[in-house]
């Protein structure tokens, strides 16, 4: 492994003329929170220089480092008006150097901005995979990696206008949000398509789009009542990234003697009986040698990453943030980066990646956790993923009913809720960019994808479906991560399909695609317009023979019961036992055959078959 | 299902002459914590008598419930003195009856009994299936089961005597308590010999021996500075119980229209979503036909175990409880039950059964458990039993090694130490009375005994064995519970072998056996000596390539190692990365190999191998 010494300089090739190369943030706003604002200003032994600024824009602390091309100014920001303001630079013996900096007007309602809920389905995309809205842009002078559409982990050309052209068909579709993989700048030289090594992060990678691009994204979502999450990476950057290539202090990130991977044993975290090398390695170590592991115990880079998150959020009015790897942080700094992000944002929402197999345990990370109190721990955190479920739904459809197999272990998993201070807000998945497909785990059987989209969309949490599965796209893990990332058919001109049109259409779905694409849109519309499924009450039954019944109930009276036969037995319900559920409703319409049903006595459930029932008295 | 009604009545030939049948508790304690006695007075049409007591021992309330043959007498006990009462009871008409009742002293130091603690080593046994002392018992003409050694599901004869004729085995053993399966009556007509179908919780089934025979046991334990641990059951009684023969009201056990099985799913009781008729199945529901469920919500009943367990601790002079199916009785009322005897004994111990599979919702049932305290719920409940590690073991011995097989799973139990209150009192056991044996599940593998017995006796908790492993036993669940459930060979005068007996002596021991033994004693004893492992602090490493490694130590400068290396491999560990568990050691003595070792640089650890090394500098 390189280490990294503070002696790697950038050729300050820029700074012949401007001596500063950036300064970051790159502008900000008036009446923001955060009553402080701390400039990386960087450039050739700027570190030499005293620094001044506009006498509305008052300077607090200066703040220098080991490495001379720095300096980090920190600004009373607080009473700022909007407008452009200067800092100077001076140095005897140099010319004084003039930096313009701005405040922004903020949005209306910026600050109360209200984050994604219950209310919302989730599609989940990769950019570089979903559609390519400008081939032009696939490679780009400036990026190492060029596209190559025939390696399965080479860039595919993907990119924002080929989201923005494609907003109707989800919208269409039922989807309420989109979370896109990164979308910042990685000029990682393999692998940069899935965006998590990244070389700017300050900047949309140029073979996605410009920054006005992703606003642009922003604003055609809002336009459509949808919303927008923004994959944000605090534990790495990439090796290209250009302050990784220039260390403002050598603790900016992780350094070991020799490459130190992690060793992913997210429990050492936890564990009251860790060694603490453990601890160490697995905060510490790294993802692969080209993502330095950064340190979000070094005030200034948290500082940084606190403010370039409310950054984007800020200039690209997000709707909520998604945090990669958000265990591997280090545990205080991500705390304080979550609680400044919230104090920010109040009706805000993140969603932490936190890959546990234990529901107590992935509690433990979640806002105001009574487990994490157990060590004085709070993350802030409003919202986690339900991998517990996600492992659930790995296994009950490929095994045999047992005692402890099958459908049991959804309930099981729900009743784990009481560990969690909020089950609410809770990702419900049964896939993501980083897992096996769900419809390759199932071997393309439509009416388990369809049992398990039902449950997705109607027990508690935020629902998150994968693009390409509305369609019944396959993909196996076992194959490597490309396969699980193919292509959606019809987002590139060249395709012979195009996936994103009805079967009607010349070229569009097939009939294996229709059915999928039908079913999806129909329970994901439905989902939209029940709002007893986004914030009911839940009531469950154990299931017998492999069969679970819920219900979802509020109290303006909406009610309904939801009913997931595994089995591949036609079987009959005795009613009764479901009275507390049924509240004396006696009658109901089901979703998915669209069939008035009476709930009288009995009822009976076709094999392997979910039921979406309205009940009505 | 029989229902019962309460016009099933005894034949009172007994009271012919006396009136009364019974009094419960049969007498009482001066000086207990506790200040009321409620006595449960039987006798036909009782009543319908006026009661009164001796003045020294004040009546506070009598209660009457729906079945004329019961009066529930409440007296002010707290300042009874020790001495002979008597109780009165008068009608019109009739002569007065009178009932002697007696309040004895307490032994010295009694309620600040201490109960069994992580210094000790339990031995499990089944004392229908441990020793014979006493053949002439075996049958006896008031119980309706016969002696049947043929039958796997008989009765074979095992007794207390055969226990305390063994008690010097066991203390060479090295077990410094005892827990036997219950051995009040139990007049079931099959299965009795498992004693969980009690018919009388005041009297030692006439098999077993009497109850003096059973304080002799707790003597003769204590002689040997051993300890007693009385299996007692809330849940239910046997259907021959005479209380549940003429029940004193409807409500005292759970009843049904039909005969309704319990549904044994356990999480029901704290699911946040449960449905209301399978909270009530689960605990209300009975295990079998013959085991009536009592109603611990009932005060009458409640009362009547708390007083009966108080009965047996105070008379058997007892050094623990355990609690069978502790969490399928009501919720409220066993934590009430075991507060009272808390209460009572403030240094005592109690150990419930709580068979679930998440460390965290095992870690619910225990006493101030923040988890518990989620649903504002308090078992008070000291010692649960760690089910979880118990999984693992059931898994480690017999799979791959894989990212989440192997040992690493016996590392992630100990992570979840974070969610128990106190993980000190957590039962560690690798088997009981109701599980595979052992030696089975590893096909007699010793190798596999010994890394799993030393990890048993070594790390934090209170260790459990269970009876005849030391010997090898092995015996399959898949072929019965009969099967796991052998004659200890020797415990009969007939049998041809005594592995009681060392392999020097005639008919004693085989090789296969001696080893086994051999190896227990001296971990067992080591154990005994160390104090370190039975309080010292734990730290732990990851796990890698199936070898664990951790280390107890405490602050009086003990300290131990221990590597469990459950790979088919030889390994070498470089000793640096221990360096905090060494803390400065540099030498060892290595328990099972005898062997000095020098703990400087690395050190090679054979295939399929435990090592336990006190560290010196």
């Amino acid at each position: 492994m390189k280490n990294f010494s503070l002696g790697i300089l950038l050729v300050f090739s820029v700074m012949a003329q401007a001596q500063i190369a950036r300064v970051e943030p790159p502008f900000w706003w008036e009446g923001m929170q955060r009553d402080s604002l701390q400039l990386l200003v960087y450039g050739k032994d700027i570190a030499s220089y005293e620094v001044e600024a506009s006498a509305e824009m008052p300077i607090l602390e200066v703040t220098k480092t080991e490495n001379p091309n720095y300096l980090f100014v920190t600004i009373n920001s607080a009473s700022v008006a909007a407008g452009d303001y200067e800092l100077r630079f001076q140095k005897e013996g140099s010319p004084q150097i003039k930096q313009p900096y701005s405040f922004k007007k903020r949005r209306e309602h910026s600050a109360l901005r209200k984050g994604f809920d219950n209310a919302d389905l989730i599609y989940l995309l990769m950019p570089d995979r979903f559609a390519n809205g400008n081939p032009a842009g696939d490679s780009h002078p400036k990026m190492v990696e060029k596209a190559d559409r025939t390696k399965p982990d080479g860039r595919h050309g993907g990119d924002i206008k080929g989201i923005i052209d494609h907003l109707d068909y989800l919208k269409d579709l039922g989807a309420t949000a989109i979370w896109s993989t990164p979308l910042c700048e990685d000029d990682d030289e393999a692998y940069s398509y899935h965006g998590y090594a990244q070389s700017d992060v300050y900047a949309i990678d140029p073979r996605y789009g410009s920054n006005e691009d992703y606003v642009q994204l922003s604003t055609e979502l809002h336009k459509r009542g949808m919303k927008l999450i923004h994959d944000y990476v605090t534990n790495h950057w990439g090796l290209q990234h250009w302050i990784i290539q220039d260390l403002p202090t050598r603790d900016w990130i992780h350094q070991f003697d020799a490459f130190t991977n992690t060793n992913h044993r997210m429990t050492t975290q936890f564990d009251p009986y860790a060694a603490q090398i453990d601890q160490k390695i697995y905060e510490e170590g790294w993802f692969v040698p080209t993502m330095p592991d950064l340190n979000q115990n070094n005030p200034l880079v948290l500082n940084y990453l606190i403010q370039n998150a409310i950054w984007w959020v800020e200039y690209a009015d997000l709707d909520g943030l998604r945090v990669d790897t958000y265990s591997y942080n280090h545990k205080q700094g991500i705390a304080k980066w979550t609680k400044a992000l919230m104090d920010e944002y109040p009706n805000f929402n993140i969603v932490g990646e936190v890959w546990l197999h234990d529901s107590a345990q992935i509690a433990y990370w979640q806002k105001d956790s009574k487990i994490g109190a157990l060590q004085d721990y709070n993350t802030h955190l409003p919202t986690v993923m339900d991998f517990t479920l996600h492992d659930a739904l790995d296994k009950i459809f490929v095994e045999e009913e047992q005692w402890n197999q099958g459908i049991i272990r959804v309930y099981e998993n729900f009743v784990n809720d009481l560990f969690y201070p909020n089950p609410n807000n809770i990702l419900v998945f049964a896939e993501n960019h980083d897992t096996q497909r769900f419809n390759t785990r199932v071997k393309g059987a439509f009416e388990d994808y369809k049992l398990a989209m039902s449950l997705i969309c109607t027990t508690r949490g935020i629902p998150q479906v994968y693009y390409g599965s509305e369609i019944g796209m396959q993909g196996d893990k076992n194959k490597g991560d490309g396969d699980i990332r193919h292509d959606f058919p019809g987002g590139w001109p060249a395709d012979k399909q195009n996936a994103f049109l009805p079967q009607s259409e010349k070229n569009g779905r097939n009939a294996y695609q229709e059915q999928y694409f039908n079913f999806s849109k129909k329970l994901f519309n439905w989902r939209k317009a029940n709002p007893v499924v986004h914030t009911g009450k839940l009531l469950q039954y154990v299931p017998d023979k492999n069969l679970y019944v819920y219900f979802r109930y509020n109290a303006e009276g909406d009610r309904v019961m939801v009913i997931l036969n595994l089995s591949r037995k036609k079987q009959t319900l005795d009613l009764e036992r479901f009275n507390e559920g049924l509240a004396g409703h006696k009658q109901g319409l089901e979703l998915l055959t669209g069939k008035a049903l009476q709930l009288t006595d009995t009822l009976s459930v076709m094999p392997r078959t979910p039921m979406i029932i309205n009940l009505t008295r």
